[in-house]
């Protein structure tokens, strides 16, 4: 073999992606390290969360498991070693309270945030390629006298982002579905009132540029819902689509944006539709969701646009009652598509800088 | 062969069920008379519109289509004939402006709001075993000057149904998946309002007493979505699950109805949940019907629940540009099962009474 060849065919970096563990009651952990040593040949996973519990769990998962833990001020100190496939790095947010599997306890709530404190930092001073997160729950961090109203909205503040766009994605279905959200985590009666023709411009411009630049598409499609019933049926049902939704579109596609709609939410996820489209963009939560996850049988992630960074996410909760019945129960299936996504958002990165 | 068993392998009556063709610039008169014509051997439907229009496209799809009418004064005076299955019945309700497909006009709107008086009140008076609605458009009818918010709500009206329940229901999924709405054409602004414990007590009980009497389930097993995006969860994302929604389900219960909830839409509409309920309850329109239509691909009916008669109706909108590029390009799967499953409910009800 010529030396051109062998360097031709040597292996790519492997990305390295933070992996926060969220509530470690719940079944993040388990989920995290299974994920992480499955996929241990193609990324660098770096853990985020209590050394010594992790150790605990990974022991019982699988003795071949190998966690290797750093601490932060060694890694201040030193930088992020290259550790090679063979074992999974751990970077050490001790818990404040001893966990109990299944029982939430307010008094871990502030070492969890800690845990995407870390990520954050890490991944805006480029250690970290990317970060990934396992699911927390927010009434502990809340209830640990933190006002938190879910992960998306800390990271946007945390990275000073005015505005940030989740999307969730699966490829279980064809092509890929793509569902954005226009408004997040609000309560349902609040919804209509957050939807201004200057937020919804923003999502589209944040939608656009992120499907171009962290995930290839030269010309991205997305197709909008109206927010309301059968999109407002002409004025009947609601305005909100001709004040300020249909305007916003066409102010989008001045800007060479390949938008369309208003569409009524309820016939616009078929397949006619969909297979002609890269993303769909709704007006709220449970109006682009449940397809998703309908469609993703539990694989589905979310991914978060607009921050200076990649950061992707499982789609379930902390599934305490798994937690609590016992290691083995928890389908680590999301967080597996949640770190290769953000491994191949990465490599997109990597691919659209060597071609800049 | 003896005369007893003769008897016992005589056809049953076939459920005589009135179709109303809806707005005649769209597909409705065409896929009314295909699934007619299709499920004569099983139905015998009475189409309700203008004969002579729908002779024409009778004639157009398949001239072996035999197409009898009648006008309202003869069915006053004799009562419904009983049509062999060789032909369909129509009942005469004419148009007041010629019709280009595709092309709306408000001069047809009354016509068109016509064709229900004559299928409610003969399904009131027992002429009708039920009803099967094509679709028809709001906005014609409201710019004819009839104020008109939906099928469901005239129906209700009309036949002096304080409540009605808007059901959808598709049996392209294993096992079949039946989606009922708290609230059904409300601006989503007005949704969070229109929800308190009296009307989803109501919508409760209409959905279990019909699930029982219309589709002979002993005890249906209703499972029932939250208001806020994840359920309120825990009232940090709003208080209606906790002040609303899971009192109205305690006292449910209480009744000897098998509800549960409320729980997040996002993560219900999942295998592992839906393989064990009858009917998912969802709060409002697009929370519930995305899902619905998603897994059904254009093949689910809509079927009003607390009516003193029996509806189905077709999922799906007027089609206008289909209908405008001329016949024989719509789908007439959706009419099929409307008429398929309303006479499914009338032979259920037969048996019910015929056990009473």
């Amino acid at each position: 073999m010529s030396e051109s060849s062998a360097v031709l065919l040597k292996p790519q970096r492997r990305p390295i992606l933070a992996v926060t563990c969220g509530e470690p009651a719940g079944i993040g952990p388990e989920v995290s390290i299974r994920a992480a040593w499955q996929l241990r040949d193609e990324i660098n996973s770096v853990l985020i969360g209590d050394a010594a519990f992790l150790a605990m769990i990974a022991a019982e998962i699988d003795p071949q498991i190998r966690l290797v833990a750093l601490s932060q001020q060694a890694l201040r100190n030193n930088g992020l070693p290259n550790f090679p496939p063979g074992q999974i790095a751990v970077i050490d947010c001790p818990l404040d309270a001893h966990v109990q599997p299944g029982l939430l306890n307010a008094r871990n709530g502030r070492a969890v945030l800690r845990t995407l404190d870390i990520a954050i930092n890490g991944a805006q001073q480029g250690i970290f390629d990317g970060m990934v997160t396992a699911p927390l729950q927010k009434s502990t961090i809340n209830d640990a006298g933190v006002p938190f109203t879910g992960h998306t909205e800390y990271l946007a503040e945390k990275s000073a982002t005015a505005q940030v766009v989740m999307m969730l994605a699966t490829d279980r279905t064809t092509p890929p579905l793509r569902v954005a959200l226009a408004t997040t985590h609000l309560a349902l009666k609040d919804v209509a009132a957050a939807l201004t023709f200057d937020s919804l411009s923003h999502t589209i411009d944040i939608l656009h540029a992120d499907l171009q630049k962290k995930f290839g598409l030269a010309q991205p499609r997305i197709l909008v819902t109206g927010l309301n019933p059968h999109a407002g049926e002409g004025g009947y049902l609601g305005r909100e689509e001709i004040d300020i939704i249909a305007p916003a579109l066409e102010a989008a596609k001045a800007r060479g944006i390949a938008v369309s709609g208003p569409y009524p939410a309820d016939t616009l996820f078929q397949q006619k539709y969909l297979a002609d489209a890269d993303c769909v963009l709704a007006m709220y939560h449970d109006q682009g969701l449940p397809v998703l996850k309908y469609a993703s049988f539990g694989h589905g992630i979310n991914i978060t646009l607009g921050l200076p960074f990649i950061r992707t996410s499982v789609d379930h909760g902390t599934a305490l009652d798994l937690a609590a019945a016992g290691l083995g129960r928890a389908d680590h299936g999301s967080m597996l598509a949640a770190l290769s996504v953000a491994a191949q958002m990465v490599r997109v990165g990597w691919a659209h800088r060597a071609h800049a």
